[in-house]
């Protein structure tokens, strides 16, 4: 047996990526800012980005090319997670171009076309493009479209031409099918690239390491031995300033059908037999084709009302900024679920997500089944508590056990301890946004932790019956929770009619 | 799910123990006052001793009782676990008396059998008598003897009588098979309690109640999940003042027959049908029963030569008080054991234990397989450790288990990280001596945690043809380890043969 052997993560093997020019439409916006351009610094720093590499932004807003490069060398001061050494960034800049135009205009496409080849010629970046689309999901067809006309989206010569979609992926099964021909038209699926930021989260990536990279673990990951799941994705914040967005969008589609999904997809998938993503992506979809149809007792939707959280005084949803004042849109969605294949028939799956609840917190919790207690007589039963598996997505990221111990004293009685393990103690506090593995990832064209197309369309396929039955049956009780509790009552009662309840995520 | 129940260990709900004399024979010796007092001082203050209880110390030293008493009183301020309450123990030291006597005299006894109904008379007792013999071995047999001549085994109109037996029980299979008929003759196994203090630790006992308490651990526990299990019991201190006794004695016979036989036994044995004494001796006899034969090779003995402990020179055994200068008798000794049932076929158990060794500690260390590495070649393999379950029976009382993360990073490699739970930080730092449990139990009855018969036999059973082989070869090498090594470099090769290595107990 050998030692722990204490691992440092900054010293990585991994090569640098491809030379390429990395193009983000809608290089103006807020994501380039806040976690785009601070990911791409922090790669630069740990010399994962090739020396002949070049950003080029497009965006409608007219501005000059040493006006969008001072304005994003002010906004990496405000929005990098690290301290700016401005030698780097200085290099950065140098390679930062600004295009002004239409998403919808093909003479946009022209002049990038031109820009492109320039570039090329200025940075050595070799004709290897990464179209980022960071826009509103209303320009996707038109930029990919558009991009295919002006054959941007051609390989030959060796070369790579890839497209990052941000989600979301659809407002539904048709339009999510829409979307996927209408990028299948231009490109081939091994050029898209489907981001969704949790997938970058070390903590997700970690679940296929934790769950296929230990043995005490996969042989109990079962219906034999477990009683059921539960996921929880919970934000403290309201709707904020995104009311316009969100009334067209709501809980299960803004959370469960993707961020929800590919987590339990990661947590109950079989084996793949590599990390390469289509051998992820086929396991990925398995599980989801296993999800047995929902009815419409097993899916429980919420809005909250006013209340208090963290003794702040917060309004209800209906009178948030650009919220109608009897919106029917849910901010809060709990649901039921059933795999029926080999290892999880029977076990429950409980999702739930919602806004303005009690804790900002993500996490997969796994109870395992009671033992035959009749060797533990002497405990009350209420002390008899199972085993807890709590993988800790975010915040205090980490894994976090619950089994039972002897109480010292001179009878057998067994009292619940934990053990727990957190990501900083032993990697230090992540200064990444999420964003690096992705955007390298897509440099090096690794898709592993990108959604495949059938990925996408087999989630909606599992929410669209629900989606449609809310719409013709409006809800009867909005708002049905008090902003700060965790959802309606209903939630409550879906896991108390098979003799369970939510865990309160407490640590 | 609930959150997390922390008991109180303070709370418990166990009765008071039935009255009763406590007669120790060897009440002037070491055992009496460091251990014995102490732990009957703390039965007290919890309230776990009846009102009608008393103590006669038998010793051959000639003292008066108001000497006894004032003598145990210094000695209960030196060796108390807690800050001792002075009006408590005068309550207790009311209830002292003395008996001088030769053990093997024949009048000792019919002047305890007066003394015995004088006090039931002052203090209640009702006639249960626990006799404690905490004198040496070769006292066992005439005490017993003494004891059913005077008729002071016999239970009759309702009360009970019992007897403690201290270990070593027995020097080799025919000696303990002698000395179980002789104990035999005059009490039913059912009166006899022999005493293992290994197994009044919470840490042991917790061993049932972590493997029967968690559906997680239970069904990984079988060879289809485990590579291998290790037991060390290391001492740092050499043989001290005990030469006489320990050089006719050894590591064998002074802690593998018992001590580590009887951590084996709960690590490996099957689920008992209660926790009471025999549906658990049942099941340990059963385990001890399929223990294969060992052969020469399996089995390493070693002795420590001179060399350096925690920066302090020490001697070589030899030339510790009373021990020949050209002794034999090992000081370490490290067996390679298969237990050939259901369970357990082809799964290697390692015990070792010595004098000498560079950490005081006990542990039982628990290896799981490796997983299939496929999924994971671009981790270095020696980051690749397999999961490790540790109990720690002392000190630093807990469970540790080292399992394997995802380091943060653009590639999947995996390090090995830890979770630990303490004992002290559940139920605050012991103040058990150990035998508070024991004599507890014997006080009620409750044998589960003493040996019986059959289980102290099996045990010699399976070393006997080794201690017979050694007598016959000499070792060829002695002293062949150096103090502050652990053992010789045979043990090592011990595992090495098999492609393992001996953990480092480093936490």
């Amino acid at each position: 047996m050998t030692a722990a052997t204490i691992p440092n993560p900054n010293q990585t093997s991994a090569r640098a990526a491809d030379p390429c020019v990395l193009v983000i439409f809608g290089a103006a916006g807020d994501l380039t800012k806040r976690l785009l351009m601070p990911a791409i610094y922090n790669l630069a720093q740990v010399k994962l980005l090739a020396q002949n590499f070049a950003i080029i932004g497009v965006a409608h807003t007219q501005l000059g090319q040493d006006d969008f490069r001072s304005k994003l060398r002010q906004e990496i001061h405000e929005f990098a997670t690290v301290s700016v050494d401005d030698g780097l960034w200085r290099t950065l800049e140098q390679r930062l171009y600004y295009l002004a135009g239409e998403f919808q205009d093909a003479k946009t496409y022209q002049k990038l076309q031109q820009l492109l080849v320039q570039v090329d010629q200025d940075c050595g970046t070799g004709g290897n493009y990464l179209f980022y689309l960071a826009t509103g999901a209303n320009f996707f067809c038109d930029i990919a479209t558009q991009l295919g006309a002006a054959k941007l989206t051609q390989e030959d010569n060796g070369h790579w031409r890839r497209v990052i979609v941000e989600k979301p992926f659809g407002h539904d099964l048709d339009s999510a099918r829409a979307l996927n021909k209408t990028l299948g038209s231009v490109l081939t699926e091994r050029q898209i690239y489907r981001i969704d930021h949790y997938l970058g989260k070390e903590t997700v990536q970690n679940i296929l390491v934790f769950r296929f990279g230990n043995g005490l673990f996969e042989p109990i990951w079962n219906r034999n031995n477990i009683d059921c799941v539960q996921i929880t994705v919970a934000e403290t914040v309201g709707v904020e300033s995104r009311g316009n967005f969100y009334e067209k969008t709501g809980a299960v589609r803004d959370m469960v059908q993707n961020h929800l999904f590919q987590l339990l997809a990661m947590m109950a998938m079989e084996p793949p037999t590599s990390f390469e993503a289509d051998a992820v992506r086929d396991e990925k979809s398995k599980l989801l084709r296993s999800i047995q149809p929902l009815d419409a007792q097993s899916v429980i939707r919420g809005q909250y009302g006013e209340g208090n959280l963290n003794n702040t005084q917060v309004v209800a949803y209906r009178c948030e900024p650009r919220v109608a004042q009897d919106s029917t849109t849910e901010t809060f969605a709990a649901l039921k679920l059933t795999i029926d294949n080999w290892r999880w028939a029977d076990v429950p799956f409980y999702l739930r997500t919602g806004k303005r609840l009690p804790k900002r917190v993500t996490e997969i919790a796994i109870q395992f089944k009671q033992v035959p207690s009749l060797l533990f007589h002497q405990t009350p039963l209420e002390q008899l508590t199972p085993n807890l598996l709590v993988i800790r997505i975010q915040p205090n990221e980490g894994i976090w056990l619950q089994f039972g111990a002897k109480i010292p004293g001179p009878t057998i009685r067994m009292g619940a301890v934990e053990m727990d393990f957190c990501y900083a103690d032993y990697f230090g506090s992540t200064t990444s946004t999420g964003y690096e593995t992705l955007l390298y990832d897509c440099m090096i064209g690794d898709a592993t932790l990108f959604q495949r197309a059938d990925n996408v369309e087999l989630g909606w396929q599992v929410v669209n019956p629900i989606l449609e039955h809310w719409q013709t049956v409006p809800p009867p009780n909005f708002p049905n929770y008090t902003a700060g509790m965790w959802g309606p009552q209903a939630a409550d009662d879906l896991l108390s009619r098979d003799g369970r309840q939510w865990r309160t995520p407490d640590r």
